[in-house]
C-alpha cells in the first residue's frame, strides 16, 4: 500500500541530509542550554547536537527545542549519549563540569574538571578531528590549557570564552553611565576571566575619542569620577548573580553565541577570548588568558598587540604566573 | 567640575527616556525567562520589564539579561517587585503560578493560582488600563477565564497561550514523518490545551493538499498509517518533557515570543489561542479555549469558523463543560 | 619597516579566505541587482560575485554594494567579467538576458535569449560543476528548460523561478481583500510564469480552512464574489508594473532571496518553482513549467502532486505544448 | 448574502488600522527606493508611505513592494501623491531633488533643489508636526539647513544623512587593508558630505589601539604608508560609482536604514550625521555639517566633542565658511 507520502510527493532527487554546518554543545547545565538556545535563535543555519551523560534531561532538552523549531528557521537539533552523533561538528562548545563544593579548593576543582574533560576532549577530537574546541567551563582559562593539551589540536582551534562576557558587561555600565546604546561603547577587559582581569583604561572610547584624553586619572586611584568602580562591578558582577539566582546563564549564552556566529562565518571579528598568550607582553609560560582576537573560521588567526602600561603587564604577568602554577600541579 | 560626560557631549535635546513599547512578564521562573529571553531575542525592539515576589531571583535575572544587551539590539530590561514599574505596558505576560503538588488535587491547584492572580491581576490592570494580558500559567484555559473577571477587561485583550505550542508540535511531527521544513507543514490544535486538546485533521495540508483527501482514514481508529499517533504524542509531549527535565520552557517561550510579535506589531496573523468561545460552535457557556484566532494590536480580533464534525465539536463540548464546572467551584 | 598592520597584530594562524558558500548572479540590471541586494539583506553569510559584459556598470555596483557591507553582517562582494571569479559557487543565480524590441516576436526574443545563455551556462558549470542553477530571465520556463540542456545538469538542480512570485502577489492579494497577513493566506499559483498560469483555488486555505468549502464556486464563473479576480490581477501584475516603473524588481529580487536561502539552508520548504514536469499530470513532454516542489540543498528533491480538477490539468496541458512547440524551433 | 469573508471568520473586536510607525520616504528614484527596500528590509514593523509627483512610477513601485510583502514580516507600503497620505509619520526621509544639468552651477542646482523643497518640507510638516525630517538629497548639508529653515522644527528634528556612508566606506576600506570586519574597524569622517569632508585620524582604531600610536604619521604626508589615500578613495567614491553605474543607491540606502532604526527605536547610537554646528568646534554660523551624534527618537539629542587638531578645525571653518557663502544667496 502506497503511504501518504508517496502518494503525496514525486521523489526528484535524494535530499542532502547533513548540513555540514555542525556545531556540538557539551554539558546541558543552565550554561549549556543558554549557549545552546541563544546559538538556535541568531538564525545561524545549524545542525546542533546535544551531548551529556544525564541521558533523561539530555532528551527533555533536545525534545524541549524540537517543539520550538516550528518558530525558527532552518535549524536541526539531535541530542546523543554517544559522541559519534557529534561527528564532523565544525564546532565544539564544552560546558560540561562541576561546581566548586563547600570546602572544596579551586585546585581541586580544577582537577576534578580536568578528569571530566578526559572524557569528553578526546572523543571530541576522535569524532571531529578539524573541529574548534570552544571552551566555556570554569576555571575557563586553566580547562581551555587542559582542552589544547588532551586535544592535541594547534593553538588557534582551542578557545576560551575568556573575557567577551566580562567586556560586555563593561560596556553595558558604561553605556548605564552615559546614557549611550552599549554597542557605542567600547572598552576590552583582558587577563583572567575572574577576579584578576585588566580593564585597558587607555582604550575605552566613544566614537573614537578615548575617555582617557578627557579624563587623564580615567581608571587610576586619583580618578574623581572613579570609572575603576565600574571595572570592580564587572569582577563582582558573575558573585553576584550566582548569589542572586543560582547560576548566570543568559549573558554567557549570548557571548558564545557571538563567539560562534563569528567562527562559524568566519567574520574577522575581534572579540577577547582566551588564547595561548606565550609570547605575548613578554609572557614566556604555555598558559592561556584572554587578548583581543581576530576570530574566523580558522579559530584564532590574530592576536590583537594592546599598548598596555607596566602596571597593566605586570598583572597580566601575575595572572600568567598563578594559572602556570595551577597547571604544574593538574595530572593531565 | 565638569565630568567626563559632560566634556564629551553638548546636549542638543532631552532624550526619550520610556519607549512606548513596554512588555512585562510576571514570574521569573523557568517559563517566564523563557518567555523573556525569547522575545529579547526577537529583535522587537520593546522595553522588558520583569516582576516577581522574590527580589534575589528577580533581580539576579535582571542584571543576567542586563549583561548580554551588548549582543542584541535596542533592548531595554528593568525588573521590580512593584508593580508601578510595569506601568504603561502593552503587554502583560503573566507565567507565575504554583505546581501541582503532591496529592492536590487540580482543582485545588486551580484555586491556589485563582488566589495568587488576585495578587497579580488586578495591579497589572491598575497601572497599565490599556494593556493586552496574555496568560502563560496552568491550567492555561481556567486560569485566562480568570484572568478576563480579575481585570474587568473586554474579552479581545484577554488571551491564553493556549495551543499554540501544541499546534507547534504537531507541526514537527509532521515535518519529521514528511521529511519536509517545520514552516510548509500546516495544521491546527484546537480546544483544551491538555489531555482533552483536538486535532483538526481536515485542516493538515501541505502546499495546500489535505492529507485527508489522500488518507481518507486520516485521524481516525481506521487509519492504517496512524496520524492520530502524533497527536497522542502531542498530548503526551508535556508530560514527557517535565518527566525528563522537570519542566517545560524553550518551546513554550518561543510560541508565546511568538504571540508577542503579533500582537506588538499588529500583525494580523493566525495563531491558536485561548479566547472566551461562547457562541463558537453551538457553546453557550463563558469559557476560554483555544480557536485559531486574528491577532493584533488589539487582541483578538476574530476567530476563525473552523468547520468541524460532529465528533470535534462534541470534544470541544464536552472540553467547555468541564472548565465550567471547574469554574463554578472557584472562589474569584 | 614594519607596517602598521605587523605592529598591530601577531598572526597565530592562517586566515581562511573562501567561505564555500559562494553564490554568483549574472547580470546586474534591475533584477540582478534588486536579486543580489535581497539575497544580501537576509544575513545567510554568503560569498557574492557578481558577472556581467559590461565592465564599468559591474564594477560600479560592486563598489555600492562593499560601501555598504558596514552596515551588514558578514557578507563579501565580489564582482568580474570573467567566470573564473566564480568558481565553486553552490548557487547560480541567471538574470541576463534581452528585454523584448518593438516588433520583435516572442519566438525571436527567446532565441537570442538562448543565443545569450550559450554564452554564460556552460562558462558557469565549467567553474562550477555541483552548482545548482536557478533561472530569472524571461521567459523563465524556457530558459530553465534551455538551462538545462545547455549545462547538461541532472534535472533537479536546475531550476526557474518561475511562479513562486506569482503565488505571492496572489497571497497580496488575499490578505488585502481578507485584512489578514499575508503570511496567513495560503494559495498556489502554478503553470506557466505568465498568462496561462493556473490558480489552484482547491487548496487556498485560512488556517486550513478551504475557501471552496465556504464558497463552493470559488474560482469559477459563477463565483458571485468573483475570486478569480485576483488570479487576474496577479496575471496582470507584470504587465502593470512595467508599464508604470519600466520593470519590476524588488519582488522577483525579494522572491529569489526566498528560494536563494531555502536551497542555501537546505530548507525543505515548498515553493512554486519551475521543473521538468514530464511524468506530472499527464504530462510526457520535457518542458519545464512551475509546480509546488520541496528544494533544499540537492534542489528539487520531491514535486508535490497536488490533485488537480480536468480544467486545471487542461491548462497545464495546454501551456507544456506550447513550450514544447517553442522549443522545438530553438536551435540550441 | 453573507461573503466568505463573514463565514470565515467572527468578528470579536475592531483591528487597529493604524500602526503608528509610519515612515514616509518622498522621492522614488533610484536613492528613494534603495532607502525605502533597506528600510522594509531591516524588519522594523513599519508603515511605509511612499510619496512622489510622477504618479505612475510612484504606483509601480508602490505594488512591486507590495507583491513582495509575502517574504517580509509585519510591514505595509502604501503611495500617493498627496501628503495627507503621509500624516503622523515618525520620520520623513526626503531624497527628491534634482541632479546637476550640464552647465549648471552648483549654486544653481541648490537654488533649484531648495525651490523643490518649498514644494515638499512644509507639506510634510503640516502633516506630521511631530516627525523628524532626514534630508538626503544633495548637497545634503545646505539641504538640511534648508529643510530646517523651511519646516520651522527644532534643530534636533532636522538632519542628513551626511557623512555617515562616508564613514562606512573607510571603514570597508579599513577592512581590506587590514584583513578584518568592517564592524570591528572603527574610523570617522566628518564634516562636508563631499569633497572637503575631514577623516579624523586621531581616532581611527581597532579593538581600542588608535593606528596614529602605532603610526604617528598616520593621515599626514610623511605618512610611509599612505593612510589618507583611503580618504581620497572614499572623497572620490561617489564620484566614481556615478561615474560607473550612473547614481549611487545600496550604500546611502543601507546608510539611511541605519539611521531610520536608530530613529525609531531611540537607540541611543552615535552616527555621523548633518546637524547645527553653530558654537561646535568654534564655529559661529547657522551652518550643517557632520559630527558624531546620539541619535533617538527625538532626533539628535547630544554631540560628541571629538578633540580636532588646529588643521582639521581649519578644514570644519572652511567648510562651515563656504556653506554660509551658498545659503547667504539662497531665495528661501
Amino acid at each position: 500500500m502506497a503511504s501518504s507520502q508517496n502518494k503525496m510527493f514525486s521523489q526528484v532527487a535524494d535530499p542532502v541530509t547533513h548540513s555540514g554546518n555542525k556545531v556540538t554543545v557539551v554539558g546541558v547545565g543552565q550554561v549549556g542550554m543558554a549557549c545552546a538556545f541563544s546559538i538556535l535563535t541568531q538564525d545561524l543555519y545549524i545542525e546542533l547536537v546535544l551531548v551529556d551523560v544525564v541521558a533523561d534531561k539530555l532528551r527533555g532538552e533536545m525534545m524541549d527545542l524540537q517543539h520550538g523549531l516550528t518558530f525558527m528557521k532552518h535549524a536541526k537539533v539531535n541530542a546523543s549519549t554517544d559522541y559519534a552523533a557529534t561527528a564532523n561538528s565544525r564546532l565544539c562548545i564544552v560546558t560540561a563540569g562541576a561546581r566548586q563544593k563547600e570546602g572544596e579548593s579551586r585546585l581541586d576543582l580544577v582537577q576534578r574538571n580536568t578528569d571530566i574533560f578526559k572524557g569528553i576532549i578526546p572523543k571530541l577530537v576522535e569524532h571531529s578531528p578539524n573541529t574548534i574546541l570552544l571552551i566555556v567551563s570554569n576555571p575557563v582559562d586553566i580547562l581551555t590549557y587542559v582542552a589544547w593539551k588532551l586535544s592535541g589540536l594547534p593553538k588557534n582551534r582551542v578557545i576560551g570564552s575568556g573575557t567577551n562576557l566580562d567586556s560586555s558587561r563593561l560596556r553595558f555600565l558604561m553605556s548605564q553611565r552615559l546614557n549611550l546604546s552599549p554597542t557605542s561603547c567600547h572598552g576590552w577587559i583582558i587577563g583572567e576571566h575572574g577576579d584578576t582581569s585588566v580593564a585597558v583604561w587607555s582604550g575605552v572610547n566613544v566614537a573614537g575619542v578615548r575617555l582617557r584624553d578627557i579624563n587623564p586619572d580615567l581608571g587610576s586611584d586619583n580618578d574623581k569620577e572613579n570609572w575603576e568602580d565600574l571595572h570592580r562591578q564587572v569582577v563582582q558582577s558573575a558573585y553576584e548573580v550566582i548569589k542572586l539566582k543560582g547560576y548566570t546563564s543568559w549573558a554567557i549564552g549570548l557571548s558564545v553565541a557571538t563567539l560562534a556566529q563569528t567562527i562559524l562565518r568566519n567574520g574577522c571579528n575581534i572579540h577577547a577570548v582566551s588564547t595561548l598568550v606565550n609570547g605575548q607582553h613578554g609572557i614566556d609560560k604555555n598558559v592561556f588568558l584572554s587578548l583581543p582576537c581576530v576570530l574566523g573560521e580558522n579559530g584564532v588567526t590574530h592576536i590583537v598587540k594592546q599598548p598596555l602600561t607596566e602596571t597593566e603587564k605586570g598583572m597580566l604577568h601575575k595572572s600568567a604566573a598563578l594559572m602556570y602554577e595551577v597547571q604544574s600541579k593538574l595530572t593531565l
